[in-house]
């Protein structure tokens, strides 16, 4: 199959054009005319997963390899050097990153990994009303996403709402109307901030909210689906 | 004594022109002939720390209170809560940020805490010789920093040489010429960055490499230390 | 009665998003949810009247106090030293700048002031038709104001037409269609500029044409009016 | 001669190179290589003005007849009206602004118009020494610029020192040190902003205070002032 | 007549206000009110033509003498020098530039001198199908234009669709969907993009292209044209 | 032989720290420790050239292949297409365009190609004195270059001092102070202005002027000049 039918899939599914003016949602690599055989979903490349996947392929992945328009391809920094790869072993990428926040995976983090309905969504904040101990929800998120232990901010005994950006949301912090925010990348002068606001926090970690990408894609492949691999990207960071 | 005393005296110890051009430190909240008789040192304010604190005082803290400039004085923001308390209660302010970051407080924390000898220092950086397994490096520096478990990204078994940034220095990754780099709010794409150019990253914490400017800005107050409390803020995140 | 009662009210005889967009008006000192038992109402603040005022009030002003944001709370300038004292007195302040211009204050001082019926209103400029020599007129306008002298630049002997906008309209020249333009803080260049154009000017000064918003605002505050007291701040100008 | 000459001469006398970015000082109408036999000085132009001097003359201005550049030569505004019939009447026009602000027109105002010697003078502020009570130094100041009245800010009952800047320097303000600043073009939030500083104003007028441009300059014309005449534009304003 | 009869007749027949917002088309030089009685056209004016045309005429051009507004009258640049003379022979200017190309010159171009029927038409693209040898539609085209030879930059043997765009138009080189792009003034980098692309090119010359606007303008002068003179300014370049 | 060692050389020859703030000269393609044989110089680049070369190799072209920098690569533009070729062939690009123009090429086509001694050279002006009749001026020119006809635009009947700019300097124009500039790219309203300001000019186009620094960088290549290869890229114009 051709890259162009794959894209023109994904479009429908979530369309390019409701990407964020900042964003580098689409085809970033290879060739609208190109002919495929294999769809590597992740979210993101790092140079390991370039290296185990086949040549000639394709590879869908939540964050744009390149950010910042490259002035050379000199292997420095991460969009070159993972760039010059695919170029090298024939592999398309395109990227759905905010367009599909919107239309999917703020949602289906909220729905199928937390259990939760939403009540609201407004950009990129979906809000879920709930009554429980702060500690409490946090071993709550925990066993959800699997994780051992989390970074949170304590404003409340008790939560009886909450926000969730998955990703890196405290840019959006003074939007908050709710007891609680979950979101990743949460630095030192955010949670002085929120803490002063008198909302809690809690640090779901970046990767720790998006690996759901995969699934969450991979679920509305359809007829590409028996094409498709889920093969995720690592998380960087390990606890020691 | 009057606050214009205390603020030359500071002005000599850590220039306050050595500050970046986008920083904000100097005399923040208050008057220059203001009379005071104590004098706090924190890395940063907090309302609980605000209220704590005697009235007619002087604090010097490490972050200026105000970065985006203030449109109005309603108590929405961290710095609008915090400067109305301030003045409320006749708190002067004195921020000595970047400027002392530059003269004293990463040369503080390599040598008094950490316990090594920089060898090179440019802008923010400081870097050091070392041969250590990166597992058992980590373990020090936890150790030191007092610090139970961090986040890292390995990148090498072993670790030749490493650099610091006290605080939030990512945005210098692409000027770090050593194996690892030690510094504090490391967001997942910084991670990703890291990883693919080979430097390992160890997250000491912004406020867990930082919490040593009290005793830093203490040990150099002369004549005035014996009017100086240390009164540290509190870390904004526990571990849960 | 609580700010935000007033503040409501405030905004729905004149909404603050009529206000422009480089313009301040709305809360600018206090909380929302302040008790206040005493309304003052000024063109603006100057120190005499912030000392004179009492504690935990609320003032409204004409002027945003602040425009420029204050990077600091340091007493240098007029902004910084009015906002503190306010702090430090527990006055709250609202200020209807550009909204009140466009809503109230030029028909004020158009048809109250003045006794002219407005033919056009188009922003901030008002028009009137009239039949008078030039000097007869400026009398008529010295009388209504209440005004010993005024700057004038005469272009023709009589005027069939004027324009008017309070405060300081000259930015606006280029769009006046009468012969005639009435406004303050006329400098030397605009004067230059409106002989040329064969426009006549009465610099009826920024105070002098402006101090009417006590009355303007005074009357329409319907059941807080028996908590308002006009206590106008001065003109800092005299004649010698 | 040729205005090539004089442009020469003048160069000498006060450097075009002095003066500040946003100026446009220079030769602004005419030709480098035209032939003149007269040579007109005055503070500005007007249209009354250009309509009586010769022909095939030259003259010298203090303010720069274009500001904001012309996008076309519809005769609207003051620059453009007064531009076609300089060309018309084959007129050239060389205008002397903040370079001669900066060698000659301030000091001579302080010294020859006002009877000062300044101490200090930076950029476009001289300030002298003084002791007297401010009601009679405003009469001494009226009686020495020749003007009825003037409109002033009394922070203090005496001046121990004051500040000049010819024709319109309000921007300065916030360098002022002085008690009192003698300056034109003064508007309303200019005069609260010096009164909450406690410095005092005297509006010495932007015309009253450099009218004596024709004067200066023409002292310093040497051997072309055989073929100058003074005639000075006319101020724009009235008092009524 | 007046100008401004003449100025009302073309703003109905090319709307000034669809101009580029880059553009400055409209009354350049001269008043509202003059009276005139001969009207000359020419795609621009140069000085050899201005030397030659009556005094109190108006002339009508393709493009603006001012692009960048002018910050003096001396006769330095093109602009400079012709305004100058305008002015000294009392001559108006009115320009119809990127309202006239989308309104007519493009069509005219497209259909009475090349002799073909658009297809599309976007902004100042006009498409038509075709099916000629390249060379021979080459051929074609200097005999339409009546040049001698042309630079051409070859892409394909065949031409089945081409795209025109009189004046300059390599701007728009991304927005071509035909095979070949016939437009002036080329550079050599757009060749080497053009080929690239796989976009053939004819530069059929800013001049020779846009040389037509006279009798462009002229057939539509209606009423006005028994006052009309077409007299075209020269081509500036010679083949040597 | 590596790329440093060859990219070091180059940098001593002719420094890229002189490069234009604009440009992007420098290592754009390739590792710094790729082991290369060959190396070609070329102009430029073109799909055709880049097929023909050898895997492995490395090429030094004039102009950069990036200039916009690029925000994907998928091959749609120049830039793009050729970058993914020079990946998949392993091919390095180094390019030298503002730091050689200065250094080497203007001064090469002015003595070596052109046979003339300049006199004055500043930025990439070069200036000679000369005295020719204009017409034998071009035909001169035109053997030296070996092109066959050229656009000329012709002030004057003699040429008494010309100057040389390769490649495309019509943005220099304001600067040129001799009768005659030769340079590339001209366009129409260029045309126009030099003639108005009476100066003549000599089309001697981008790919003309140019096409010289193959020789030019291959006579600098010493110990490198025998592992290279000048196969120059084509002129995408021809003239039918």
């Amino acid at each position: 199959m051709k890259i162009k039918e794959i894209y023109d899939f994904l479009n429908k599914l979530s369309p390019f054009e409701l990407q964020e003016s900042w964003d580098n949602s689409g085809l970033l690599v290879g060739n609208w005319n190109n002919e495929i055989e294999k769809i590597y979903v992740s979210l993101d490349l790092d140079l390991e997963l370039v290296d185990n996947i086949e040549e000639n392929s394709l590879i869908i992945t939540h964050h744009p390899l390149i950010f910042k328009p490259l002035k050379n391809l000199v292997p420095i920094s991460y969009s070159q050097k993972i760039a010059i790869k695919l170029i090298q072993k024939n592999i398309s990428l395109i990227s759905m990153h905010t367009n599909f926040d919107k239309t999917h995976l703020n949602k289906y983090v909220m729905k199928e990994v937390l259990g939760f309905e939403y009540e609201e969504n407004a950009d990129f904040i979906l809000t879920a009303k709930i009554d429980m101990e702060f500690n409490q929800f946090v071993n709550y998120i925990k066993k959800s996403l699997n994780i051992d232990s989390l970074n949170v901010v304590q404003s409340h005994e008790k939560i009886t709402s909450f926000s969730l950006t998955t990703g890196s949301g405290m840019g959006l912090l003074s939007k908050i109307k709710t007891d609680c925010f979950l979101t990743g990348d949460i630095k030192y002068h955010d949670a002085m901030e929120a803490k002063a606001r008198e909302i809690s926090l809690i640090d779901v970690t970046h990767y720790g909210s998006e690996k759901y990408f995969c699934q969450a894609i991979y679920n509305e492949l359809n007829e590409f689906q028996k094409f498709a691999i889920i093969q995720n990207s690592k998380n960087p960071f390990k606890r020691l």
